[in-house]
């Protein structure tokens, strides 16, 4: 009996790991949110039950609690069947995998984690900016900017530790949050780069600056990036990554 | 003329992506580092050249600059072969991916980034380490501890910005780092997990405190944890998985 905890990555399926794609192949029941983008779940069998956990409240009785997401894999994991558990980006990182994992041991159920990349790192990557880059950022502090995290948030020596910042799931609270980075010392004029959707063939990616964030119109999902590295951001034909490449910021 | 940079992941080739592994397959030349785990080089085909740039000084002429590097992949490159630049864990992440892509470019070649699982994330999944954890930690702060980039990491910050701090290449200043943190108020009984060659055959690990750090043996490479979520480490065995999961703090 082993359930499989496994990141799924930024959206391409291409950035699925091996073990990732070899277990979701071989899976008799695959658990998926709905952040998971659906190109992730072509490896999947034809006889293996998909069941999607992350369906919106406004089509019925389908939206699920953790709780019940909990329940849910203690129940197939205890079939016998191999159980994947698929999460968007990496389990580990604001994926509540240690929770799901913890539930399942609590069951007596074998699990394993399959990491995966993050879409804080993927994402930016694929759009032409490294997290860090010598001269110019040596940490990279990543961040939840959900509203249910913000007391704790430490926003002042966040911004003071000089790094890149990725925010993740920060849309909503972006005017807040560029507000606070401000009023802590970091300069309006700090580039910022925000990528919609990031390696899906949906993804929009902009260039800003902290000033501007708050009134920049972003949908959700999204990837905020705050520091000198965002003015690498390219666009996604190969002359806007040579003229980006080559700008004096390199 | 295509140059991928590719990340090779913490070490164990099933956490290579899917599209690392295919590129690696069908590559004509492979430029390596030293950090690389060399059972992620199966993949490669039996005619390919593989030129491992990461060799030391002491056994003769094969260490290279980082110019030489950039040289090396533009001679290759200009070839028409199918050049693969695999780089240990994201190449964007302390990888210098950056900087290679840069010089690529500037030759007129083309490159394609694709990212691997940074060890500072997919290292901690692997020994039961969240990196992040609702109510515990809401922010990862990832950071490079060797002497070069010492004199402009804001310790003082990045230790009260209060989320898990994960240490890359600080063996060496690990006294001097965890000096910083607890100067700068973080409390010496703070749970630190060591991690040395994570994902490889080879993984030790260490649970330790903050106050310890400094005396405790360790061996590079390493990841260093810093924070109430280094106190999830588990030991190799599901035994020790299952108390460790257990255990109060979860």
């Amino acid at each position: 009996m082993t359930v499989y905890l496994v990141g799924a990555g930024p959206g391409d399926p291409d950035l699925l790991t091996v073990k990732g794609a070899r277990v979701l192949a071989a899976a008799d029941v695959v658990v998926v949110d709905r952040l998971v983008d659906r190109r992730v779940l072509e490896p999947i069998g034809p006889g293996a039950l998909v069941v999607d956990v992350g369906k919106t409240a406004h089509d019925g009785a389908s939206w699920r609690t953790q709780a019940a997401i909990n329940e849910l894999l203690v129940a197939h994991g205890r079939t016998g069947a191999l159980v994947v558990r698929l999460k968007g980006g990496d389990p580990y990182l604001f994926g509540r995998g240690a929770e799901e994992l913890a539930a399942l041991v609590d069951a007596g159920i074998e699990v394993e984690v399959v990491p995966g990349i993050t879409s804080a790192l993927g994402v930016l990557a694929l759009a032409g900016i490294p997290a860090t880059l010598r001269g110019v950022a040596s940490s990279v502090t990543i961040v939840s900017g959900h509203s249910a995290d913000g007391a704790e948030t430490k926003w002042r020596h966040i911004a003071r530790a000089g790094g890149t910042l990725v925010l993740l799931m920060a849309v909503a609270n972006r005017m807040r949050i560029a507000t606070q980075l401000m009023e802590a010392g970091v300069s309006a004029t700090t580039p910022v780069a925000v990528i919609e959707r990031g390696a899906t063939p949906y993804e929009r990616r902009l260039a800003s600056t902290l000033g501007e964030l708050g009134d920049l119109h972003v949908e959700a999902p999204a990837v905020i990036v705050v520091g000198d590295v965002a003015s690498h951001l390219v666009r996604s034909d190969s002359e806007a990554v040579l003229s980006a490449a080559l700008s004096p910021t390199e």
